[in-house]
């Protein structure tokens, strides 16, 4: 309907506490509980909680999540969605019995999720071939291959706030620069694509190395239909976005149950329970596709339509 | 008032509907919280939250407990009697200073009590040398004896769904067959009284072997008063069955607390939460036994009675 | 307005009870949860929660913390402020590299603060030199020294149950018995005045020995502006009341936080929780008072500033 | 329980605010609206008002309905008993074909009720020739005739605070003073017992003198069942209890009426829909009686019935 | 999306019980107050009320208009629509200058709105002249005259209980029997539509009698819009239904009213009230008509808009 | 703290709105109903009602009264305190036996107050001698004279929309002009002061023509103290402004009444029950007044600490 850039920040502000007034009443931890999506930042959801407030006459955090750390928003939302990617990854290294340490990936995008999962894999042992991001100059998709295992500190120091990299230095610092589809054709186990949708489709998935094993996705939709068909037939598993990116609608979810207990979880704990329940999630997933013989996506489905089944069946609703 | 074997499906649920509707005002984590009881299942309950959920116009999972896990319960609701059953045991073996991996026991009861009870007694090391249950043609109680312990995998492959086992299947399996009188007679260290009350009597608690030292209570009142008197002259410790079979109802309030911060336990966490709770419980009234020279049962009872009588006074009641 | 020892218990009950009338629609954990402060006890408090239970027409235990255990209180509530207190030393002294168990400290006052200081001190490894508080008979303030270390158990033998010491036997026991100032002149590296206000000023702090490095602030406001000026510039670093001894509004924190989600801990889960949240908050005001070379107190004062300014921010009120 | 005469007037406040606090969530207009009876008087619902008011926290006057007019209450409660049974008269007369000019009657009482059914009765025309109280010397019953009609406040001059009338006082005043019975052999059209229960009884009935038309039960039960049915059979009308004393009753529902639109009624009001109220009932039992030949007595209960009857089956409740 | 008559006693109680669930959030006198519509009966709100008062734990009869009077119903709904249309016809004919009894109209319709409206217009003197409704035998649609005017019990005696007039007897008792729309032709002063939606239309306006000079609409819509434009420009007023039939929507508002203060209305105030509140409708609509020179129609619409904008104005909203 | 003339329609709405978020909890017909004052007009009073709607969910006009009446305002607003002010002198006329067409009197000030009550003062029969107000062009105070009667309606027209009138036309008229204090001085029964304050005082009430017998006060405080004091020696009595002009706050009561019924008033029944409301308060007052021998105002404070006396009383607060 609008476009926050288009707004000044009063009308962001009058927007959100807009918003708020109508549905105030079917707001809040028994009926429904906030999220910030896509061009939803922080403070748009604490000014949702001030007007919730103001209306419900008291404290109630609960309502509204993806609130900055001040204001009783969670530790750890900034790394939950790279690191989750790095859970399920971790996981699924497992099931294919190769080691982290002998595992070699490829990233596209260099954002808040990229980078959070080169770390995180890097720190369990993995190494990082390539990365594929916007060149700082042309604005265009441009690769960065360095063999040995890019450096994750370095690659930082060389883009600029936006997470473009500059490709003069890079080459200077030892980086293969090639073009932006490169990161896909690279000999690596690995996939990651975590920028946008319909990264690796039908018209490229052909180029994508032999060598590939599992595809997680980051982003939302990064695989086309046709794709993911295509590279499962060549034995490749995708773990689905709604797994694999996960991390950060977890993060809302721990963000309410902290407020229930008015008791706040240090960045250590957060990760804790965020492996935990993505491990148990991507389990669970991966026992149904190997026991019905589906895709990690369509056994993820079917976990979820099953417990709206159940759920529904048990109260007597169908 | 009713059976619900005489109803209906949908006179069973219409009765807990309306059984709510009347009660509403009085239900809910602030004033009373539901349990299930003997004869209500997992969809009573359930039908129980739905309606009150309805109108109480949201979300509101910890008013009922007893409802199946993928619509708010607890895990660990199967295992729990059993299991804190022998948390219980467990300490009372420290007490009286017998390793669990010497201890010997003899289980009345092949339900889910007596199977959880043996499950858990045999993984710390200790061994079931009989159990009593149903004879699966007779419908007879029949004694099964293995002198060096029996296997529970073994036996429940010899038992029917409703638990009775097959005495000749047993007999070949090289179980001694006997009455149904004959678990408690056996030398054994332990008795687990876990089917039905009033199973340990007057009329037969003479015949209880000299060699016990412990009857645990795994179903309610299996103990006369008059037979744990006399038990008790001997030197037989009973632990009695509000605290040894208090797993059920621990969940109940496990089911609540989980409700109350939205966060769900893993089986694990739900055991461990149960141990604690369990053997600070029995500790705390061992204790006062001791230091007041009274039963454990008197004791349990004196405990109750003093925090009631605590928080009225506290509160200027009385 | 009225002093609680003018006042019968039933006096006090109907105050309490009046009290919470006035205010219950402000109270409450979504408003203003009360605690209790100086001459307010326990039971004040569970009268407090009766009424406003009986207005609230359910249970509601969040909304007044300070309650008996019983009652639906924390436990550790007596051992808090003087436990909390260690932890900062704790901190502090690595800082400063000094080792507990080569560390030296004088204490004033003999109360629950002072007690549990010294006994969590000398468990970490430290050794307390000399102990101030009112001598049994004369009521005058008097400084007890042992120079290889006092003994917890034997004082509080020594003491009457308002903590004044008999210093007779104390003498007897091989204590020097010195006037009530001596405690700031021992050569001890840690001063911790646990008792009155105002206790370290111009007056007196010349008297303070060459070798104390730290004083941790029991009381409240222990030492006056001036004093800490001019210990500062020897070198010697005060750990503010606000930090050191917030141990005890912690536990209505904590009280709080258990009535949430109705799940109560062992002493060992709050003195673990204690820990992390005071040697957490001490470290963000150090490292702060370092960074901005800032005393601790303005660290303490800036840290608290900042999060109002940024709360009021982000909620668009300012 | 106990006896409002047994207990000061701090305790009386205390056990009407208890059991306000004990029942205040079933208290108020939606469920259900407290009214006085005997031995509860107007303070008495001022303190259960106040009680109620705190715990919900605004005022809610309607919830308590007694008070005094200053708190809330109605005006007219005084008079609403007596004034009542007079409009049920008046429309009996009317079918009668009597004229309240040519009619007598005798009364028994001199309290609240009879003062004001003789006021009204002579203010439209009427004449009471006897009147039966307790004599006030002898506090024996005693009948005052005077067969020109007596003289409402002559007789208020001539009794104490209690409605005990000086006999030898008003044998001066030209009354024929008789036994405690003789008021109902008098020859009028009309007896109005207006004080005890159980007055016409069959050890009295026969002394009814021929002339009666009407008997109209300003007290509680005043006619027994036996009597009633012999009178019936000698052609007098019995006007009951039920309608004839409501007066009161319908002032807590017009005290609650009064309250829902905070708008008060002048007594001319009051006693304006008192009048329409009764006389409506009135003639929709008489209608009854005569239509189905029922006394007027179970008429009353047949309509009272059928309303429950129709409301129960409306909502689909049998 | 159903049809009543197809749905069993049972499955109509389900659906009105299960539609108040669905909404009762939104429901009440605060927010949305619900009246019945065309195939919804008594029995249908009385459970949609009870419904109601179970989720809300009290009574509210306010919420649910159209309730059996013992239900909380308002008196007067049958009369409602059919005195209602006279009041607006009296003060039209005021305008006109014709005194009702030389009034004569022809209705359409005889049904309770038909009805009520002969019967009250015959009762301030007008005559009517001819009745158009269906025969009972054929079913055809059949008018029934008499020049001197038609007797409303004679023609009830003549119906069958659907309202179906039986032409033999009517041509008996001296009625002319003509075909069903020959009532719009008759030469009368009045119409009145009081059966279905578009019964004048350009098809037959034209027979209209020109000594018409009123149209009162007592059915939804049974002017089409280009009949009512030649009436108009043959100066024929049409009353329009919004303002002619309001009496039933505003019995559900009477209802609403007398809920709120608990406060229950005789037939006569109820009637006193509709006459009040049409009167005042009509002549606002009236006055702007003359004006501003619009329809009657187009009058009223103005009317409404006109306090939407000013509401929506005022509080700030456009 | 701050001036609506210094505030944009935007800022003005946006306080009403903070003021009533501030409040909201606070407000409402069961604690504090709002009511405009100076400068507060009824689109102040209509964004706060949409304020408090919105935080409350749902509508509740009876919150805030001084709306526009399609916003659920009452009618007669305007007129209250100038109709209010005549009822009361119509009373006071009869205890003086004055006959109101034989009545004279001068009033200051010819706004909604001033107008109102000459017109409701001539309706009865009175005659208005003189006016005071601002001189159109001078702005200057001035008495405009005309000894058989001032006409309400010439006046309006020589006026400006603030009320000033024109003294060239109004001499042309046949009016005397003469100074602003003349009005006083007039030889009439009544003075009206409706002004503002302290327009009769020490420096001018000698002034005050001898055969003046009443003085009602339409403004705030338009008599000093002394000068009240030294009219009463003369026998002068001045109806009290807290009597005299209370029409304005009753019809916020009203306004608040009309609200909890969803009844809305016609002007006749609001200026009706005015009447009786400001009847009965006057002859209330004046009766204490006489009995007592107290000023007016003296009485009006009586009666109303009286009342918070008694309910106080009551209630048992005091």
């Amino acid at each position: 309907m609008c476009d926050p850039h288009d707004l000044s920040r009063w009308e962001q502000e009058a927007l959100c506490r807009g918003w708020v007034r109508r549905l105030a009443r079917d707001l809040g931890p028994e009926r429904d509980v906030v999220a910030p999506d896509i061009m939803t930042h922080a403070s748009h959801m604490t000014w949702m909680l001030d007007e919730f407030e103001v209306m419900h006459g008291g404290r109630r955090p609960g309502a509204i999540t993806g609130k900055p750390v001040p204001a009783g928003g969670t530790r750890g939302r900034r790394e939950a969605a790279g690191y989750g990617l790095v859970y399920t990854l971790r996981e699924a290294l497992k099931e294919i019995s190769l080691a982290p340490d002998r595992a070699v990936a490829s990233v596209q995008g260099f954002g808040l999720v990229g980078r959070h999962a080169v770390e995180l894999f890097t720190r369990i042992g993995g190494k990082v071939r390539s990365v594929s991001c916007l060149e700082q100059r042309s604005l265009e998709p441009t690769t960065f291959v360095r063999p040995e295992g890019i450096d994750l500190e370095e690659l930082k120091d060389l883009a600029d706030p936006f997470g473009n990299i500059d490709s003069e230095r890079a080459a200077a610092a030892g980086y293969d620069v090639k073009d932006g589809n490169a990161w896909l054709a690279e000999p690596v186990d690995i996939l990651i694509p975590a920028a946008l949708e319909n990264q690796i489709n039908v018209g490229n998935c052909e180029q994508v190395a032999r060598s590939v094993k599992l595809v997680v996705e980051g982003a939302n939709g990064p695989t086309s239909e046709a794709a993911e068909s295509a590279l499962g037939e060549r034995g490749v598993r995708v773990i689905p976005d709604l797994v694999a990116n996960a991390g950060g609608v977890l993060c809302s979810y721990f963000e309410q149950v902290q407020a229930a207990s008015n008791a706040y979880w240090r960045l250590a704990e957060v990760m804790s329970r965020l492996d935990v329940q993505l491990t148990d999630a991507y389990l669970e997933v991966s026992e149904l596709a190997a026991g019905k013989d589906l895709s990690l996506r369509d056994a993820a489905l079917v976990v979820g339509i099953d417990r709206v089944v159940s759920v529904t069946t048990d109260r007597g609703w169908v």
